[in-house]
């Protein structure tokens, strides 16, 4: 008989902060979402995101694809720029979005677009062009309607940018491509004052969009984080870097990496926290705050996934360590047999243990973000994960399907089960019975409406 | 005006042997194809080939999964016990496959029930156990029926075995699960005799099934390469691992590679032909037959690939090294999102190029058996291929769709690809433009009705 009390029945814990799944304008930062005719379909397709009192420190992770979009060649130059060379963090005054068209395999003439639109932006705003972040989604290989964009810029900074949680959500909404949701996050959290004083609170907020083509690689599809905390850009970069090797890094809809992948993260500096590159407690409290807010948007995308029906959660412990846990977690929900099962509320444990036995390991700058020593990491990038079928044990939406101790199958009561996989959110349990490691990643059904939206003749 | 002669409107010249679509049992081995029981359909479920005159060279590629299946740890262990400790290379007297069920992840006790058909088998052939290499394909965490097989390996052994090209076909028939078609692939290729006089020919052919969790890491689903030309089990091996790299491992259905992936070969010598191990001209003409088999088996697999409607060849030349071609080949029909564009016949060269974007090249064992040289395949084992969006140029089923030289998009008229993409094979074309490698991939589209078989409920 299955123990009821039997941890691997329930969610692992998450030492998180809780998340509001709302935009909360933090101290520091104006927005505005307006529609800058770039989607036939008329919706909103702009979004600007501006530091008030100039350039403020910026960190990023971007999309390895060698296809990488104009949008993200041009906001890793500018990085760099503002930088002083360092890699991938800087100085940023805005952040420019548009959604319609990728600007991806646009060749030059892309490029030329992208450069003209932070002209705009730097005109309008007084900055110089470096200080202008770019993101761009839609479909890869159109042209932005340049002369739109540049009207919307003027109109915008001339008179609808505000400093208000509406305006952070309208910037969200504007991200949005075939979403069915508005993707937002957040988490106030009471850091140390920078004067000593009683502690501030801060606020980390997140916007993002889905919802195909997942499968981040060291990024994720259009994401922004604003926070009021306080933090120079080598900090935010190493707190941004962490926090999505744990949750948009173990984020899969369909196995495809897109060319336009990218999170950016700004600190004002606006609430007055001490400053989290010095004071530890500012640091590690910012830090879980970040990866709340990315954790909770990586959720909404799997949820919101092409097709998608439900959340897959695939929480793993007992794994040699935290990145072998990681692993497994990924390859059980990157699975279409696992995916598939799911959808037809199957308890196909087999499944689920053919994908575990085929974990591979992260490359090793995810593997290095997360944490692990540099020769560690070169040695363990993408090597099988240490799993073994006489120690696993699998559980599916809180019923225990295999057992390796017990010798394998458990004669799992699949009609209970299918009613537990009924849910909008679908618990997969592992524990690996080898050491302490643990780790979760995020994921959603393969539906024949998947196939059908991208099956669809696009002309 | 896109050239007709261009090179990439046309597939890639392959330079290997004519392949019938046949079974051709070589001389030296008899098999047969019947019904154990082990299907509730009453189909066949049961084959036995054997090496007539007793134990011959044989070679193997497992599945690297850690929750391998029985059949393929017993392999492995006999494997190693005949060859005296040298990896995957021995001698074999007999192959029994079993369909039905997969005998993977039912621990002990499933590992008891694999030993006790071996014992059976090598009692009615007068063999060791250690001479017996064991395959099976089913569903994972099932049972098989002991006493049920070893009754017909007794049946079969006592009266049913023959050396003919239907028993070989037969034997094929009996690997099939949710199969449409019965797989077979012979080449006949004239090598120098052992004598030194007239040369000899020597028949190569192959059996296995598909047709699901496909996605071979060193081996592929159940096949099995007879021949009876002469060479050491060191020598199989390699001919082996060579041929795989180039054709199994870059075969892709669903991108979950299977607990129970093996390949057999097995060289009986019966044709009297030179030792392949020490003439060169042997070998290369063996390495060839072989070679030219896994394709046309690949090419097989993918087609009948579950859902299927067409076989997706891509097809990558102008690459840095044929590591590299490989690598985005294989990224290609491995994308979700290039395979549903197929099935719905839309020259979304998009997706093509940022599937090849992130291509990676293959693990190290792979390359290895490719023929690179061991410290280079550390070093680019799992990295990113070189791809540069200016020189790349795509092809899809004879459309120019885009040329980086050109600036990107060519205009491609997607109502003509349409139609060129109707075909029962749709051939996608890349030049990187970067040098002399070349590589191919072989898979399948992402339709609604794989996502219905596979998302069926199973009891």
């Amino acid at each position: 008989m299955p123990n009821p009390q039997d941890p691997l029945l329930a969610p692992l814990p998450i030492d998180l902060p809780p998340v509001e799944r709302v935009a909360r304008m933090p101290g520091g930062f104006s927005a505005a979402g307006t529609t800058a005719g770039i989607k036939a379909s008329g919706n909103q397709d702009f979004a600007l995101v501006v530091a008030d009192g100039g350039p403020v420190p910026a960190a990023a992770v971007f999309t390895p694809n060698r296809f990488a979009a104009a949008p993200v060649q041009l906001s890793r130059a500018n990085l760099r720029a503002t930088g002083g060379g360092e890699v991938m963090a800087g100085y940023a005054r805005a952040i420019i979005a548009t959604s319609g068209s990728a600007n991806a395999a646009t060749g030059p003439a892309g490029d030329a677009d992208q450069a003209a639109i932070g002209r705009a932006v730097a005109v309008a705003l007084g900055a110089t062009t470096e200080q202008v972040l770019h993101l761009s989604t839609g479909i890869i290989g159109t042209r932005l309607p340049v002369d739109r964009v540049e009207a919307t810029i003027a109109r915008v900074v001339a008179g609808g940018l505000a400093a208000t949680d509406e305006a952070l959500a309208s910037a969200a909404l504007s991200l949005r491509t075939t979403d069915s949701t508005t993707k937002m996050a957040t988490v106030r959290a009471a850091l140390p004052a920078a004067d000593g004083g009683t502690p501030v609170t801060v606020t980390v907020s997140g916007i993002c969009k889905g919802v195909g083509m997942i499968h981040p690689r060291m990024a994720t599809m259009l994401s922004v984080v604003l926070t009021d905390a306080t933090a120079d850009p080598a900090t935010l970069r190493t707190l941004l870097r962490s926090a999505a090797a744990r949750t948009w890094d173990q984020l899969s809809v369909d196995g495809d990496t897109s060319t336009n992948d990218t999170v950016f993260l700004l600190a004002s500096g606006a609430a007055g926290a001490a400053d989290a590159t010095t004071n530890a407690e500012a640091r590690a409290t910012l830090a879980a705050a970040i990866e709340a807010v990315a954790r909770d948007i990586a959720c909404q995308q799997a949820r919101d996934g092409e097709g998608a029906t439900a959340l897959i959660t695939c929480q793993v412990s007992g794994a040699a360590d935290d990145a072998d846990a990681r692993a497994v977690a990924r390859a059980v929900i990157s699975s279409s047999l696992v995916k598939a099962a799911v959808h037809g509320r199957d308890a196909n444990w087999g499944r689920i243990a053919g994908a575990a036995g085929n974990a591979l390991v992260a490359e090793r700058a995810v593997l290095e973000a997360a944490g692990m020593r540099p020769d560690e990491a070169t040695a363990r990038a993408s090597q099988p994960a240490a799993v073994d079928p006489a120690t696993m044990r699998i559980a599916i939406a809180g019923h225990l399907a295999y057992d390796g101790a017990l010798g394998g199958p458990t004669d799992v009561d699949k009609a209970a089960a299918r009613v537990s996989m009924s849910a909008e959110e679908v618990l997969i349990r592992l524990d690996l019975g080898l050491g302490e490691g643990k780790g979760e990643a995020f994921g959603c059904p393969l539906t024949e409406e998947y196939v059908r939206e991208n099956s669809e003749y696009t002309t």
